[in-house]
């Protein structure tokens, strides 16, 4: 069936391009509008997408070429737009042909925006300049850990394409990062690189370690790997330490000072971009702010979620009654921002019911850090990124009997709106597949009643024949071959001319 | 083979009704005689079972009907009892057609049940009953957090069979309740219930977690994902908080004071049914006596292993230098009454060598909880069931060469004297497989003994033939028709004139 | 092909005796001379084996046989070498006709050396010498747990051939040595006794659950269950103790004093065979030495590793700033020296890759030895090896595209030296088979192309007959017979006797 298969293909390509435009106003509707319109408006009166995709897809509901030149230049915008957002999968091709080092900076900057998902070099190059905007020396450290993590996966001969998507770079920069954050020794302590290149080079071992382990779940390792090596290294070395001292974390041991009246509420709402910023241990809000505008670049999904994540977890913060330094410092923020980005639309395609989970993941996952938190102060450490990997696993590991929440293989998990075509695809598809089921069934069925209708009529005339030629034998025996022509003439509708067998068998 | 499938059936019925009685039996020699006596007393007078079952099975071996009428009242009292043992399966069933609520309540009370493995309503209903009698404020936490956990399921579209079992409710019950009991804010503090509502909620979430890494290895969760939530709430909030505070537990920093003389044997005594009650949190003895009640009520097995895990506690307790008031508290018994249940005769079928098994592993358990509760009690934490389920756990990893330690296929797992039966059942049909085989190879064998007897004895008619001819040869030289005959015999190794044939066919 | 397979089977024969050469070579080239120079100069003095394998080398490249006395006495004592070197195969297989417990006995000092991963009783009664030599009580302690363990594994019917490997009894040795080594009660507390057999007789339980979990990524469950056991005891009974008290272990909480001015060279050479012995918790040079030499006798190359992976952990406590007192008394060196020796030869099959991947494991042991000693002292715990477990694991579980990183299947790890072999004739194996292949490969194409020219030859001739026979028919119409011998005549090369068709179906 050739036809019917063109009709597939001519659907599925429809099907994508309305999924381009109905996930970004899917992004936009996902997120609160109170916590969302500070940060996105700037971005929506810059590239003016939001309102053109509305009517682009009215446009296309009406099929008609009204505005040619307008709809032309939307097509190219369309166009332009597509090679800088997403994965940049064109440039990415393009640089396969490119000299080494210049790949190579690809992938660190790749490598640098995957901590938040985000496959795009764009994204990663921005990274770095709210880097910049923080710490020169962290911003160097973070630098150092990407290039020694990503140069280690090459030697240890890892997968091409995971190196290419930045997928063993994004432990390293955190390492580094992180390692110059927590390091009491003050900035430009030069001998800190030693152990940061050591414990970047580190990064893939235990990458390719841990991915043995949970791909027999079809399950990621996060920053799982950033989380062992940095925590390996500040305990190894501890508060109290010639070489690398770290800066000292300790317990809680009375009850916090909060005072309700205190509460300082534009510090409160700053929080958010400040909890965006401290997934890179930044806690410069213009920093968390340029970190927004790298995810928006890439996915508005994630761009959303990310915000949405911070929110939940500021709200948590004051509900389990933390310190209100706490909250504003982000502490509260990061882990909910990263989980909420990787249920909602990462590795589940996006549903109402997804991004309820999500949000749920990111109630979840605050708790889980000032759990963790304790916990780790009890050894002088941070809880790093430890909550959102656990509570995003956990997450990730849960079965339920409803569709809607459709986990995707970890093979296609690419950003949240190109997930959503993957899924959407697949539903028509199996749509289509039991339309044409149904379809069968339905010829078969009635094929079955045709069939039946016809041996009743077949019963019914052999029964006539019999009656008539039992008739026929008494009162005309002299007449041999009228016998039979007048049996069929008294069966009414059934249109049979030549002999009955022939017919009825062709039937049949 | 219908006869033979007929006899298999009519013997696995009447061994599945032995199986009733000697398991029974069983279960009350499996008790040491002095720890059980106490407990076990009164509920034999009161029900009068097990003399009527020795007597049954007295009868059955006699296999005269003397006393019909009495043994009609013992098969009433046997239908009577089977409908409230067990996993009242009958009352299950009925309950599925009933109206939402009511189903509810019943998953509900099965749910407060699992915690000791017993999926039985009536039995939650006692427990429920027992913890009323320990605090209102606690019984209200259990309940709600076993409604709301068994609710989550629901909304997760979780296996209806397994909520239906309760599976979803006994780690609600434990959170709802153990975050009550720790914490600091005493009895009726009403915002409590929020966290106890949202953690109850997380419980499928996490269980389903789990279950997708247990289910590899064929393990069930146990209480894993209420250890993992109350910790989580316990040091989330701290000692030190404003909302949620906790009870302070703080690691031990000197020699506890023992005294051997100062020793309090009732109250050691006592600490047998305290153990089984802290299960449950509660240190009130009638408490855990009602809780021993509601056991036996499902499974006397596992009501006898409940009372010897609890007593192997407070050995280890005594063993191991263990202050005296922690023992009397019950804290050296829970963990081991939920070991030694699960392992004597719940995920194992109960031998001899399965029993031993279990009363190692609540000694080892014992040893673990004293390990994992000064560890917690570095973060401000009890020791909650993590040492059950890590000695559980460990034990049902072991593998074996003895076909007497036969782990159930979690599957098929119910209750101890089902698990029995299903083992005997399963032995028997290996066993009779092995009759038939060992039947087949005699039979062949026969056939090939007969065979060869036929072979010896066409050899000596050969022989004999031959002797015969030649001597006709002799005499009888003037017929022409016998020189074929002739030929034939001297070709040697070639069969038999024309009677002989028949002859040796017949036989094969 | 007869032929073929003798050749592979010489082949492999004469490989397998140049790997025992060259591998003995390996093993000594693979060590920094510095480091190995003072322990190994005596033992290449005393069997003089490293010179004459030299030698043996090279006749075996001459081929010729001039001092054929002295080749015999050498051949002899290499044979006397294999008896009780490796893992002394033929001895064990001699012992398994014995009586009971003299195979016992061999099991026990099997499980001694497999601590270091040795399979050999001559090693592991050395081993028994050397903690004799340290101190008498541990001795004692150590062989119970040995002894216990292999027998709690007999009771559990475990598998036979690692029970005789040695492999339930190592962590009983561990488990029975530490265990006196960090009680508080001193020498010849008697009482301890009962705990060290209660846990020895864990050892086999904990061991086979952790390799229910292991096997599923094929991989050895090293010293954990020692890990987890002794943890297990001494948290579980604590500093504050009435019954088995144990050291005091408590974290750092000030800067440590180190003066570089101040350092030991000797001492810290010193620290490399302390850092051996320390694997069995024996901090006397002696007992370290006698370990190397332990080493040395089953397999060169573990003992190499051992070696260096002891330096290793020296210099990193240097580089780390650790207090000299810890270096000095072999803290850093123990983990190192297992993690060396796993990685390296043990468990990936030795190449100059897996050397540099070995020293780099032990690198990371390091930093987590000193990062997990932190952690536990916490808790009043020593690091015991679970620093070592978890690096060697992470790089076991590590995947690579360079087929020089070749990890050994679990089942076919025996000893360094074997398991080259095994490596080479695997490789030797696949280039035969790809030469074959090749070869056919070869061998079809020249079919082809012969196939090609004969078609052609055959086309030319064909046209050649037809023109001929054109000519012929016209010319020599009278001749019938001489038109086809003309044509055939006329094809050169070409062996054709018969009609042209008939041969060339047979070629085709």
């Amino acid at each position: 069936m050739p036809i019917l298969v063109h009709m597939l293909g001519s659907h599925s390509t429809k099907d994508i391009q309305q999924n381009i435009n109905s996930s970004t106003s899917v992004a936009l509707t996902t997120t609160s509008p109170a916590t969302t319109s500070v940060e996105l408006q700037p971005l929506m009166a810059q590239t003016d997408l939001p309102s053109e995709h509305d009517n682009t897809q009215e446009d296309r509901k009406e099929k008609e070429p009204v505005q040619p030149r307008l709809q032309r230049a939307r097509a190219c915008l369309l166009k332009g737009v597509s090679y800088f957002s997403g994965d940049m999968e064109v440039f990415g091709k393009w640089m396969e042909k490119q000299f080494f080092l210049l790949q190579l900076l690809d992938w660190v900057l790749r490598g640098a925006a995957q901590v938040m998902f985000v496959n795009n070099p764009l994204s990663g190059l921005i990274i770095f300049a709210g880097l910049i905007l923080q710490n020169y020396w962290w911003a160097l450290n973070g630098f150092v850990g990407t290039l020694f993590a990503t140069i280690s996966a090459l030697i240890l001969q890892q997968n091409r394409g995971a190196i290419a998507a930045g997928l063993y770079g994004y432990n390293g920069i955190l390492v580094g990062l992180l390692m110059a954050v927590f390091s009491k020794a003050g900035n430009w302590y030069w001998w800190l690189l030693l152990p940061n290149i050591f414990m970047s080079m580190m990064c893939p071992v235990v990458s390719s370690a841990l991915a043995s382990i949970n791909s027999r779940w079809d399950l990621p390792v996060f920053t799982l790997p950033f989380n062992i090596l940095v925590c390996l290294h500040m305990v190894a070395t501890g508060h109290f330490n010639h070489h690398f001292p770290q800066v000292l974390i300790q317990p809680r041991s009375e009850l916090p000072n909060i005072t309700w009246s205190e509460i300082d509420v534009p510090k409160l709402f700053m929080s958010v971009p400040v909890g965006i910023g401290q997934v890179y241990g930044c806690d410069n809000p213009w920093t968390g702010g340029i970190f927004i505008i790298s995810l928006f670049i890439s996915s508005p999904i994630t761009c959303a979620h990310a915000v949405l994540g911070s929110a939940v977890g500021m709200v948590s913060g004051l509900a389990l009654a933390a310190p209100f330094g706490d909250i504003y410092f982000g502490l509260w923020g990061y882990n909910c921002v990263l989980a909420c980005i990787a249920i909602g639309g990462m590795f589940y395609a996006l549903t109402w019911q997804v991004h309820l989970l999500a949000i749920t993941c990111a109630f979840f996952c605050a708790y889980l850090s000032s759990a963790i938190a304790n916990i780790m102060s009890a050894f002088g450490l941070p809880a790093c990124t430890w909550p959102f990997c656990l509570s995003a696993l956990t997450f990730l590991l849960l079965t339920t009997g409803t569709k809607r929440i459709f986990k995707l293989p970890l093979a296609k998990v690419t950003y949240p709106e190109k997930n959503l075509r993957f899924f959407w695809k697949l539903k028509k598809q199996e749509k289509m597949e039991k339309a044409e089921k149904e379809r069968k069934e339905r010829e078969e069925q009635q094929k079955v009643t045709e069939e039946e209708i016809i041996l009743n009529e077949k019963e019914k005339l052999r029964i006539e024949i019999e009656r008539m030629e039992k008739g026929g034998v008494a009162s005309e025996a002299s007449e041999g071959k009228n016998g039979e022509t007048h049996g069929k003439d008294q069966a009414p509708g059934v249109e049979q001319q030549s002999t009955e067998e022939e017919v009825l068998t062709d039937y049949v």
